[in-house]
This record gives structure tokens, sequence and C-alpha cells, in this order.
């Protein structure tokens, strides 16, 4: 059954307040979360480059590992406030995660029909707040930003 | 230049001390290390996926975590036991790691053409003792395995 897009605008909420928590704390501001498909929160989190020195910790791979160790992703769905980079997208097809909903593409992907392809269902939610929010620290931060997509 | 084959496999023994390190703890006998071409390493991993109970944790994340924050990544080599899954593909395309030497492709592999497509250099080693170390896990330990890969 596809995704319903007002349920994940529910579950954008979770990683919306993830980023807004780490825009507080000085860093890029993307949040992730993890649901179960039937509406169980398994992990939440947050891109923590600059606070913990860690470039590994997107939000999405943050979200992950505070879910723990799964048997099986394929009912789980990834969201996410902004459209992942191919190292979260990596991950996603990896783990075989079944779904992601993405806050927002206009300022940055790598390439969501990679994803489709690889069998993932992809929801964009387009949202304002997430579109913004990306834009306006962007705009303060390219340094950040840049060094955090490798560039 | 094209990476030095004998260079190559000298850094190979680095990822393979930390993928013995892992399985004498009870984890998945994977090791990395990110080297800089010029010889200098700058970090060195493994999968601690048991050990850390987190999933996140492959043999080349660890070790990109452990180089810290890092500028750019074009003159990096990432130095794997094995050939990395998409979420560690999709790491080394993002931070556009500009090489990867892997120890052996034989046991798993995800698409190192995609790597190659995406303008990464790339060394396979075909080494006899990784092959043997994953070989053996994979048979002794299946449930961890396919747990690793997501499958």
């Amino acid at each position: 059954m596809a995704l319903d897009p007002t349920l994940a605008h529910t579950w954008l909420q979770t990683a919306l307040a993830e980023a807004r928590t780490g825009l507080a704390e000085g860093g890029v501001p993307v949040g992730a979360a993890l649901f179960h498909r039937d509406g169980r929160l398994l992990g939440q989190g947050r891109n923590r480059r600059v606070q913990e020195s860690d470039p590994t910790i997107h939000g999405e791979t943050d979200a992950f590992r505070k879910a723990g160790r799964q048997r099986g992703y394929r009912q789980t769905v990834m969201v996410t406030t902004l459209s992942p980079c191919w190292y979260c997208s990596g991950l996603i097809r990896q783990f075989d995660i079944g779904a992601v909903v993405v806050g927002e593409r206009r300022n940055f992907t790598a390439d969501l029909d990679w994803l489709r392809g690889a069998g993932v269902e992809v929801l964009d939610l387009d949202d304002a707040e997430c579109i913004a929010m990306m834009r306006d620290f962007i705009a303060a931060r390219p340094d950040l930003w840049l060094e955090d997509i490798g560039e």
C-alpha cells in the first residue's frame, strides 16, 4: 500500500524537530526518523558533523543507528528533511529500507530515481519549512554545507 | 598516477589487522583504512555491529570517521578487506574519495563498476587471506553476515 501523504507529513514533524535542534546547536540542519509502516517510531536523529566532529553522522545514518540492530528493514520508512546524499542513499539501498519520505529536494539531491530503480518507494513532500531552513543555512554557512557533502 | 599494487598490498595489512581484531572480538571481520596517496594513514577501523550494537559501523565508515573532518578526499584511498557494500560505496562516491583498494570481491560485492563510473579508481588485490577469512566467517556465522548486509 502506498504511503499516505498526510501521515507522512505527520512523520516529517519528528525529523523537522531534529533539524531545528541541530540548527540551534550550530550544526547542519538535517533531521531524520525511521518509522515502521505501522506507525511505530524506531529511531530519530540529526546531522552532528559539527557537534561530534564526526563526518559519518548524517540525519539518516543517525536515525538508523538509533533504531539499533533490526532483523530487516523492508517494512520501514526513512523520513528525512532533505533528499538523501549518495552515502545515505547507499544505506537505504543496502539495508533494503522499503520507503523514503523526503521533506524537499530543491536544495540538494543525489538521485531519487536511483532509489526508485532499486525498488524503494519515494515520496517528496516539497515542504516549505524544510526548503526555507536549508536554503537559509546554505546561504549563511556555505563552508559547512560544502564540507558536509564533500565538495 | 595509478595505484601501485605492491604499495596497496602494504596498506592492506593495516585493514587486515583490523579485520583480525574484529574477528577476535566476535564481530564481522571487515577492516579498512583511509590513506592519503602520499602514504599517510588518516584513519583505520573495523566493522563493530556486534561490539557496539551499532549497524552503521562498517569497516569503511569507521576508518572514515576516525580520519575526522577533512576538507577533501580526492587524494585519499579507501583500503578495505572486502569489496564495499552499497552503503560504503555511497560514502566513497558522496565524499569523492579518489580510489578504493579491495582485498577481495569473491565473497561479496555491491558494484565496483558503479564506483568506476563515478570516477573512482578501483584496485582489487584478490588477496588469499582476505578471501579465506571472510569465507570462513560466512560459513560459521551466516546469521550475523546476512544481518550485516541487510538480508
